[in-house]
């Protein structure tokens, strides 16, 4: 058995003895760019856990766990486009460096590209993994309309909120697992509980992504605190408060997220004072530890020796065990 | 043996069928909007009439075809958008009806659903179907970074011209006839064969497109001659008159064509004028010959009775055989 750290080692190993740059250059520098800008790599390494949970043979799953990589990083590129996000990892983004067009194209190569690498695996295999990704795909399409529904919507409900982020980030997650333990030949059952390990971990990180937003050490978070204040973005944290509001705070909450402030730390320090007041950060913990608890029901399910799902466990305190 | 025609009935009888509208609807809407437009549905006509050639089960490749046809409908949906073109099989294109994030999103959408189509058939044959549908995709990219390149380069040669409408038209012509010939269960010879046949189709497909733009008989073209004159696109007919011109033609045809014109119509009398002198119809059918007679050769080469192969050279001739 292998840590997450080596599967990592090994994933990056192989993407870059990957010759992606072709003809045109147009076409191919921005997904070299892209592929380049590092990012945690953790969906191919949890394909390559599965696989190797079950005894597979790690040879035959890396090249669609490049695959699954190479899909991630292309969704971010079309939905910085359509967020019109000028970043990502400190660099500009495709449409900003090159344009918009060539953000469109790359990115659609990109997507045909990784199913160019998802199939390199057993030929026996390649129904059951395309209908595995096809499915992560369609979800992320749709969890990505779901998230751009809420900016405009009036009203979003906790349980939409909950579906939109299982779409768009849970489900890439399960899939790589799911991905992972078809080829190494697990049973339908243990892949189904795989799967709604990664599916509860990845709501889990979801909410904990929302909550170090606000209540990250900020000198360990690397960036400014309260950004999805600062775009009115509905989180969890904002769901939450609403749902838990008197109407004076409810008034407030609703009037600072439906508009652009000047003052945009006032902002922040009214809503945080809401938040505070309705013990947002321990309703927020406490729901990932519901999800995270299930995730580990599902883990305990699989009809393997405790030892064998170890490093997934431990990737699991890993992803979830940052400071706050 | 079916012809060209019921092969279409089946198709157009099995797409509606389909439940295409999931939530949410924002997604979904465009692409049934899309689908829904008509067009002629060559492409999967053609993977059922490769699979039937070989004496396939039709039964196996109706679902493919169909993951053909949505995928062709994408990359029109996402070239329209990066040719901001306003208009399509005369209805609004999907960014003008609903958005630009709405076009790439479901875009994305369609493409991911195309797969989910295109596995449905022998799982044996999953993993060559896929890498023939791969190559299509990734190609048909290729060629729209071509083309777009083609707008702002300065020179482009007839050969890259040529290597640019392979991609972006006779890729998806030859592949669907190859992914047909993998269902029927064809030799790998017979394959290629079939392959390189739909490419020589493809090209003289192509030709016969920029000839019409400017020679069709106006009546039955059902759209204004001159169209690709207008917005100076570099055709067959442009690059074969370059080709052929004397200094005082080549400095007229460059003039107009890296300009907008307020005189439309005396443009393309003009650059008209110059194609006459230059006898470029004569050429451009010649041309279409030379791969007519390639793609009947291919075909030639198939290790089947002429009888078999009558569906598809009837096609052939189908598509070739406007009046001009």
């Amino acid at each position: 058995m292998h840590t997450f750290e080596e599967h990592l080692e090994n994933i990056n190993k192989n993407l870059q003895t990957q010759t992606l740059l072709q003809t045109p250059p147009e076409l191919y520098e921005p997904i070299v760019y892209t592929l380049a800008a590092g990012g945690k790599r953790i969906r191919p390494a949890l394909v390559l856990m599965a696989c190797e949970l079950f005894g597979g043979n790690l040879e035959e799953a890396v090249s669609p766990a490049l695959g699954v990589e190479i899909f991630h990083n292309f969704t971010l590129l079309h939905d910085d486009l359509m967020d019109q996000a000028p970043m990502r990892r400190g660099r500009d983004t495709v449409h900003i460096k090159w344009c918009p067009n060539v953000a469109i194209l790359s990115g659609d190569a990109m997507f045909a590209l990784a199913y160019t690498y998802l199939i390199q695996t057993y030929p026996n295999k390649v129904q059951e993994v395309v209908r595995a990704f096809n499915k992560i795909a369609i979800g992320v399409c749709e969890g990505q309309q779901y998230d751009m529904n809420f900016e405009t919507a009036g009203e979003v409900s906790l349980g939409e909120y909950t579906e939109m982020i299982r779409l768009k980030t849970s489900v890439l997650l399960a899939g790589a697992l799911q991905i992972g333990a078809i080829i190494g030949n697990a049973s339908t059952k243990d892949e189904l509980h795989l799967y709604n390990f990664g599916e509860q971990i990845g709501l889990a990180f979801q909410l904990q992504d929302d909550l170090l937003d606000l209540y990250a050490d900020e000198d360990k978070f690397g960036k400014k605190l309260g950004g999805d204040i600062r775009v009115n973005k509905k989180t969890y944290l904002y769901l939450k408060a609403l749902e838990l509001a008197d109407i004076k705070q409810r008034e407030s909450l609703i009037a600072y997220f439906s508009s652009t402030e000047s003052d945009e730390e006032k902002k922040i320090a009214d809503i945080k004072a809401i938040y505070d007041n309705l013990d947002i950060q321990t309703h927020t913990l406490k729901a990932i530890e519901t999800y995270y608890n299930l995730a580990l029901k599902e883990l305990g399910k699989i009809e393997l020796p405790d030892e064998r799902k170890k490093p997934l466990l431990d990737l699991a305190i890993l992803l979830l065990g940052r400071n706050y």
